[in-house]
């Protein structure tokens, strides 16, 4: 039986991946314990063991590792507005954890011999990257994070991939582009716009546009997120030659040519919703981040994204899209 | 009265920084209070208030940062071969002291109202770098470190940027070519071997060389590593641009070139001093790392190094060299 751990499993991508894992199982396997820890569990939630845990809170990843999962996937994180404005949360939740997860797997490893070594699929961030930028990002690019998010997200990847040269675990660290079109309520994340000006308007409801429409950025949708997450729990790591953070495909595309694509799957009225109320807060950050990439990399290890802005619509629409 | 720290303060480097310090002051402050601190201090050592202090016991970053040093060079490091060796030493000694002590000028920058932001200057390294390399590394590459040493340094520069980032110091990387010739003993660092074929031959002593003549890096002088420091002290840090990490200049040259300066200074005889002795431990450590440099902000903001390895023995003549 494979044993499936995943912090943040109460969050929305958290969710989607339990869901799936409930369906499809992991690796070829079927039967699996899969653990979900969180702060909270949406109601109805995906199949799995709720444990309610703060990974901010010394002891918790220690606890969460005990059990020795085979595959760990570390996705729980303060997102960037709030590690913005609240420093010690950020590095507390964003970085503390994963250092403690790692030591506590490295006693793991010992106590069985060598033998335990779990896979431990890390969801990084675009926002480890800061200006100024080329036209599209490489491999090659060097990790100069413009936020605290970005720097706590980079030095978790240095963590991981330390332990996993070192061997006892066998780590991965995606950098996720922006998820978009993310369902249900906005959270704080600084992206957050990004999908409220798509969901909002479907619903027939006024979204805010923070941010200029020529603001270009780079996105890939949740379904396309999970993905990046079960390819990465099932990879060859050797493939990676020593390189374990990658930067996951998506799409690259303005403000402007989302709400064009809005256009196109619900008409003039959806956007005429967007309303423009510029954040001088939120346009610091998001001028921050990255705009195009090129993930060589990760698209020869078998990473998959979407085509164009109306396939992610398309999936809001067929994965997440509620009538309210 | 300038108040300087220096932790690694009784390290060759921090040594030689002191009594630079007591000569010429810093940042045109010749009024100086420097606190050395470090695990032990040679005899008849550099002038400075010795402060016996292990930065990898919880609490002692703290206590050397409640005097509210105006500048601090963070020095002390376990060296590269003993973190390789010894993983949890290793973290313990080269990140979490620099974490604890961002924390505590965090906490003296609160209390002064915000008057308080000291100058940090932190002693990185190239070993941040990882291969495959270009054939010249460029201030955009990534750091995709392929040592435990090579990844907290890496660490370490990200925490600073950040805290550096909000203000509540002013801090700078400068990442450090290998440093040779180094006077004294061998220290266990793996890049030790660039300092003994030169230094013992010198003296007429027999040097174990344990990597292939062709093995190609990158180097300066203990005086121009001093330099670093100094210029890192006064710069003004806005003409970084928000990247606090810079890559210092230095000489790329084979161990063959290096091996033909100290001919050239020092005769035949000196170089049949040279024993090939491989050592697989050192020159799959030693493969890792960087060969050459186009460091080309560190030299816009005026970072100098030597011209020739011919000047680096100079160098070494000049200040270092003792007839044993």
């Amino acid at each position: 039986m494979l044993k499936v751990l995943v912090t943040g499993g109460g969050g929305m991508i958290g969710q989607k991946l339990a869901a799936h894992l409930g369906v499809h199982g992991l690796n070829g396997s079927s039967v699996l314990q899969v653990t979900l820890a969180d702060i909270g569990f949406p109601d109805d939630g995906a199949p799995g063991i709720e444990t309610v845990a703060n990974v901010a809170e010394t002891g918790t990843m220690s606890r969460l590792a005990a059990g020795c999962p085979d595959v760990i996937f570390h996705l729980a994180s303060v997102v960037s507005g709030e590690a913005e404005q609240d420093y010690a949360k950020g590095w507390d939740t964003n970085m503390s954890p994963m250092w403690e997860l790692l030591e506590a797997l490295r006693e793991r490893h010992e106590a069985s011999g060598g033998e335990y070594v779990p896979r431990v699929v890390f969801t990084s961030s675009i926002a480890v990257f800061g200006g100024p930028f080329p036209d599209r990002i490489g491999d090659g690019f060097l990790t100069a994070p413009q936020t605290s998010y970005g720097a706590q997200k980079a030095v978790c990847e240095l963590m991981l991939g330390d332990a996993s040269r070192k061997g006892w675990v066998d780590g991965i660290s995606i950098r996720l582009p922006t998820v978009c079109v993310r369902p249900g309520k906005p959270n704080r994340a600084a992206s957050g716009f990004f999908s409220g000006i798509i969901r909002e308007p479907l619903n027939g409801e006024e979204a805010v546009l923070p941010v200029e429409d020529t603001v270009r950025h780079w996105v890939s949708s949740p379904r396309a997120a999970v993905g990046f997450l079960l390819h990465a729990a099932n990879l060859d790591t050797s493939r990676l030659e020593g390189r374990r953070s990658l930067n996951m495909p998506g799409i690259s595309c303005t403000v402007a040519e989302q709400i064009e694509a809005l256009g196109r799957a619900a008409g003039a009225d959806a956007v005429r919703l967007v309303r423009r109320e510029p954040d001088p807060e939120i346009m610091k950050i998001v001028s921050t981040w990255p705009r195009d990439f090129e993930p060589t990399r990760a698209i020869k290890l078998g990473f998959r994204a979407e085509r164009d802005f109306d396939q992610i619509i398309r999936i809001y629409l067929e994965d997440d899209y509620v009538i309210r």
